[in-house]
Formats: C-alpha cells, structure tokens, sequence
C-alpha cells in the first residue's frame, strides 16, 4: 500500500530570521509566521508567494467547496485571459483612477495590457460579442485565476500578496428587480461557502468603492491584524465598514447607539453593479418589447488565497496552526513508533490496518509522520504545531492488552486512548457531522 | 431534480466571419474555427483567448487525469508566483537569450519582472533556500498554471496563443544515474496520461533548445496544421524531430532507410537538465559523504490548453468536433421531445427517469438539450456538431410499445433504438470500459 509521508513532502522550515527578504520592521502576524516557520509557503520576492504542498493541498481543498456551491447556483466556470488590453479599461474609465496599483505591460507592438486587477470591463465584452435575450438571463459567470495589485506595502504573508488567486463571478440581469434577486441568491451561496469553511465571519454593508455600485457587502474574518474596521451593533446585529460611515453613533437599522468596532480581514465582497459597465461598454440584451437594453450587473469576488491565510490567522495561536477541519491540508496524522524500538515491528502491522480503514472513511486525506529517526515526543509535538484536526499515535501502548491507540483532538486540544474499533467508530462519527 | 441544461449553458455562437479581430489572411484550423463557431472558446484580443463553460469543463477533466497520475508517482503539487524577478533569469543567462518573447513589467519601485513563460530559475531558487540531504531526494514539484509568451504570430486558437495553461513539473536527483530513472518514470507517467486522454501520439527524440539539457523527449500529436516535422522510422518506429537532424536519412536505432515525415504539434516536452540551472543558481544538496552538491535537474511540461484544442484538431472534421471520450465537456447529450408536440409529455416523464438513471452511472456529466423550440433534428444536428460521446433522443418511439430510445455514438456516427433496460446496460458498459 502507498502511503502519504510527511517525510516526503516538500516543506522547507526556517526559523523568520532567515528568511532575508523581510525587513526587520515589518509587521509579522502569526499566520505568516508559522506558514513560513513551518513550511507552507515561502517568499519569492516581496509580496509574492509560492504556496506550497501543504498549504497548496488546503487551496484545493477550498476550490471544490466553491465550485460545489457555484454548481448548486447554475454559475457557469469560465477562463478570462490575464492580460487585459488597456483600451477596455480606458472605456470604462477606470485607467485613469488606479494607476498605481497596477501592473502594465506592453507587447511587442507597443500595444499595452494590464495585469487583471478583476474583470468587469472583460466579461462586460465578452456579454456584449454575442446579445442574449431576456430569456436567457440571468447569466453567472466565474473563474478561479491569479489577481494582480501593486501594493505599496504587502503584508501579512498570503494575506496581502502582489499576486493572488480570486474567484470572481459576474451576473447579468434584464431589470433591477431580477438583479437584486440574483445579488440575494449569490450572497447567500458565499455565506453557504464560509460556514462550510467553518471559520466566524462577519457580513457587513460594504462600500462601493471603485466599482461604482449601488449596493455592496462585504465579508470579513475578524482579527486584529486585519487592515477593515467594522461597525456592529450589538442590539440588531447589522454591520457595516467604518469606510462607509466613520461618524456612525446610532444603528441604522435599529437606531441602537450600542455600536462596537471589530478590526477585520476582507475575504469577499459583493457589489450590485447596475448598468455602469454595460452602458459603457454597450453591453445590451433583447428585452420582450423587442428593444435592446443594457442589463444590470453583479460583481462578487472571494479571495481564495487570502481566504487560507485569514483562515490561518483567525484560529491560530503564535505557536501553534489551527485549522479549519475542512481546509485542513490532511484530516488526519498518524505517529508509528520510532524506529529501533522494542514496538516499532507491532506499531508498524496496526499502522497499515489502521491506514487501510481510515482510508475507507477519509480517502487521500491522511498522512504518516514516517521520519521514524525521531521520538514520537518530537513528531507529536510537530503535528500539533501543523494542526491537524485528528493526531494519532501508534505508540508503546498498541503492544499492550487490549491494544490502546492514543487520539488528539486539535479542537480540544485533548488527547484520549481507545482500542482499534472505537477509534474508527468515533473518526467515522467526526467525518460525518464533517460533511454534514 | 435540477438537470444540466444546454440552454443554459454560455455558449456564444457566431459565424467566423463576424469576428472582427480576426486576420482574413489567417490560417484557421478545423478546431479553431469549430471551438469559436460553436461556442467553446472566443478571442478576447490576438492570441489570447477566452475558455467557456464547455471547454472549461474539458479542461478541468485534462486537469483531474494530470492530478492523479502525479500523485501516482508521488509528484507533489505547488504553486508558484507568474511574476518571476528577472534578476534570476539573468543569473542562469536567458534573459538575454529570449528577450523578444517575453513579456516584461516593472513594479511601481521600478523592478523587473517576466510574466512566467517557465520556472526552473525559480522552482531551483526554491529548492537552494532549504538544502536537503540525500535521503531526500528525488524531488519532484509540479505546478498547473499561467504561462505567457508574446509570440509574433499567434494561431490556431488555443494551441499556440501568447497567454495558456501549462503544467510544469521539476525533478531534483543526488546524480545522474537516479536522476535517468526519475526522468524515465516521468516519461512514463506522461505516457500513461496521453494513453488516458485517448488521442494518438508519438513520442520522439526531441531537441533540448532554450533548456540546455543532455537529453529530451517531445510528445507530439500526428497533424498538418502542426508547427513540427517528425521523422519516424517505418522499421523500428524510432522518431525524433526534424530540428534535431534535418538531414536524417537513415535511422539511428535501425539503420532502416525507411523513414517518414509527419507534421505534428507538440503538446509535452520533457528535458533532462543536469546540472546546470542548480549550479548557475547555488542549489545544493548535502550528499552522503557530507559534501555539499548541485543536484540533477529534469524539466516536464505538458501543454493543458493546447492539449484540448489539439485533440479536437485531431479528431474533428470540418464540419464536427469529435471529442475524445476522456475530455468531452459531457459524456451524454438528452434530447426530449419538441414542446407542443404530441410525445411532449410523455418523452418528458421518461426523460426524468433517464437522466435519474444516467446519473447513477456518469455523474454529473450528462446534459439535457432543452431548448424544446427546436426541433429534435435540428438540436440533433448540433449535438452531433459539438461532439458528445453518447446522444439518446427521448422522441415519438418513446410513446410506442415497447417504448424506445434513439442512442448515437459519435464513434461509430450511427443510431440504434433500444428498450430503457438495454439502453442503460450498454451505457454501463460503456462506462466501464472508458475507466479501465
């Protein structure tokens, strides 16, 4: 049988102090910190990532859990090119506004492209090549691709990056009124995909901004290194970004003057986008009257890189990575006896019984600590550290009557001894409630 | 019961001829033309195209067959940044070597960097910030993302366009007798995923050009629109490419005097480096003697879009994408009755049933053509144009008795009726067969 081995995979640890690229003065949270520590992701320049096999396994993990949810709303996946020919952007207007944070270049005739910051202004052309009508609305159209900002200052690790991975979706409609109702429809799917994540987020009315809409929220994951102050009321619960309304002192909703502010990491924001993109880049539809109209937009981005890396951030201690079981690169970590030792020969018949039937619950999603030149202490103390959800160490006591199989918890941070049958009823528990 | 609906689907179709960005000098390919024509790709400027939901989907199939053959060989996926500092490009001396087909950009503090056109300067880089010891090796690394090269004349589509998808995978040995037997069982593992794919090919001696290798291999699809010229021998069946000798005349395994000239597009390439990137680099491992060395290279890429405009090429007539079953968008194309029709209820109650069934057997990957304003002929007409495997038509022999099912094979171009039970029998069997 093949196993997953840890000692195999590609995970360069260094203490920070190391890592020459940072500046002694940057700030450094504890997500960027055990992610580079420990060997998930490693600077290639500043504000650019490599993820890597760890951390690479969670981000497709988070991709399925978003192409399910964007099946079960009939969005469609699609690929827009990187390059963006600038002349679109002039059109719509938006060259001029950001400059700084984007990236140009031009090709060898001289003709210039921008590094995709988003894609209205493309997905915008690309409805107005080929007119629906109103038949065929709504249309939601997505991608998962590499995002590109200027930063003056990237932080924070995979947080803040250069270059990132978004998932950005685009829905047209024939009327505000059918438009709003897609905007409803998608929010709640990105709330279905955060609590599938399973880590606290907050929804807020968000700002605008440079999109130019008419509605907006925002999600966030609280943290105190996040760069979004929120504004929650205690009373009602509704929230909002202090950007939008700094002087808040009384709830709009309720008229509540309990109000609190929570610092924040943004991981998706929704905008109702109305008729800008496609007035300016003469999108248009066929309506039932027979004329053509310009359809109302949506726009609806989630930082799927980020959302790792604030996953990361928000349950974590300094010392020790905690994730969310869904997201966690594998579910489970199995320890067998160090080599040498009087148990290894019986740790190591129950460790292929044990691999075979956890297999059966978890699929690929299981890993040996198999670097067996190191005391089971050591290793424990390391997956721990790697925050996998379930630890299990196949240790001195399998060689006792009855065989005892010690389980760690990463929720409750306990470990638990149990003979071979228990431990694959109460997996088989957790997997369950997991999917469910 | 939600059903994938053709209908639905984005799918812009429009004659070649209005597509303004186009050359009418141009060649134009039979995948080329039928991929914009139908919907499936559409330029979004020269050289640089969009993927639409139903290539999309065919791309994500190519990408799950990649992922499982890796892990297969224990190659282990990451992700590294499109944005590569060309300060490393000009430690290893490419820079100035291909200039002219690289994208370039500077950052807002005016530092340079190449838009990825390849990583070994950086997945080497990557390597040397941890040295591993011997134990540790082989090592092999493999990304699936953006790749970019400002050709001077794109075409063909998506098979050579100045923005694709590529999948790149790097080896690292202690010498080089481990590093020919890494190299030779990635050879083996792309032969096993051009066997899955299902699309002739040929693998030849290739030339190790820009990489500066010792030994490569290219794997080419046979076709005239290809950009290649192989010489394969009609004794031994030994090809190399015709860059390597152009003035071949007799076979360097055989002898045989018997060779052949066959135009091709190369769709992967692999090169076995050496030591040249680590050395010009630093990279480093610590061998058995406690010594400090560069280790052995080997570079692998796969074309993954051009993968799926080649097997259409290869495969397609003028007139009809024929895809191979491994990469159709959807395996099984449901055609109901015509609404208003006499069958029309009837042929939508068995059509529920069907595709109930059918989901048992092929997942998610059927589609309902609904667009029921049509005809059966003419949506049959178009079913046959995009290529799927499988057709069954839900029509007036469905309302007879035994009621009867019209199932078309794209392999074969013919239609039989059978009764639900046998149909739904072949179809398993069908199934089986493709996934063995």
């Amino acid at each position: 049988m093949k196993m997953n081995s840890l000692k195999n995979i590609f995970r360069p640890t260094m203490p920070m102090s190391k890592n020459i690229l940072f500046k002694p003065d940057e700030l450094i949270s504890n997500s960027q910190k055990l992610m580079l520590e420990l060997g998930l992701i490693r600077q290639s320049a500043n504000g650019l990532y490599h993820l890597l096999p760890l951390a690479q396994r969670s981000l497709d993990k988070l991709i399925c859990i978003i192409n399910k949810n964007m099946m079960d709303i009939g969005a469609q996946k699609i690929s827009m090119p990187v390059l963006i020919q600038s002349s679109l952007w002039k059109k719509s207007g938006r060259l001029s506004k950001n400059m700084e944070d984007l990236y140009i270049v031009k090709d060898r005739k001289n003709k210039e492209f921008l590094l995709s910051p988003t894609h209205e202004e493309v997905v915008t052309n690309l409805f107005s090549s080929d007119p629906k009508t109103y038949k065929q609305l709504p249309l939601m159209l997505y991608q998962i691709g590499t995002k590109f900002r200027d930063e003056i200052r990237p932080k924070l690790g995979i947080i803040r990056s250069r270059e990132f991975l978004m998932k950005d979706l685009y829905s047209f409609d024939k009327d505000e009124v059918n438009a709003v109702d897609t905007y409803n429809k998608i929010c709640q799917a990105y709330e279905n995909i955060f609590k599938q994540i399973g880590v606290k987020f907050i929804k807020v009315e968000g700002s605008s901004g440079m999109m130019g809409g008419s509605q907006s929220h925002e999600f966030h994951y609280p943290s105190e290194v996040g760069d979004d102050t929120l504004l929650l009321c205690n009373n009602c619960g509704f929230g909002m970004n202090k950007e939008v309304s700094s002087d808040l002192i009384k709830c709009l909703k309720c008229s509540s003057t309990n109000i609190e502010c929570t610092k924040a990491i943004e991981v998706g924001h929704t905008f109702l986008l109305g008729t800008f993109y496609s007035k300016a880049l003469s999108a248009k539809y066929l309506d039932s009257d027979g004329t053509s109209k310009p359809p109302y937009m949506g726009s609806y981005g989630l930082g799927v890189s980020r959302i790792i890396g604030a996953s990361v951030e928000c349950l974590s201690t300094q010392e020790i990575i905690q994730w969310p079981k869904s997201l966690s690169p594998f579910t489970v970590c199995i320890i067998p006896a160090k080599e040498g030792s009087i148990e290894e020969r019986i740790s190591e018949n129950n460790l292929f019984t044990l691999y075979n039937n956890l297999t059966e619950i978890f699929g690929e999603d299981i890993v040996v600590d198999d670097r067996t030149h190191m005391t089971i202490g050591k290793r424990f103390i390391e997956a721990k550290k790697l925050g996998f959800p379930f630890v299990i160490i196949v240790g001195k006591k399998v060689t006792e009557s009855p065989s005892l199989y010690e389980l760690y918890k990463s929720s409750t941070k306990k470990s638990e001894h149990f003979e071979f049958g228990s431990l694959i009823d109460i997996l088989k528990k957790q997997c369950n409630q997991q999917n469910t």
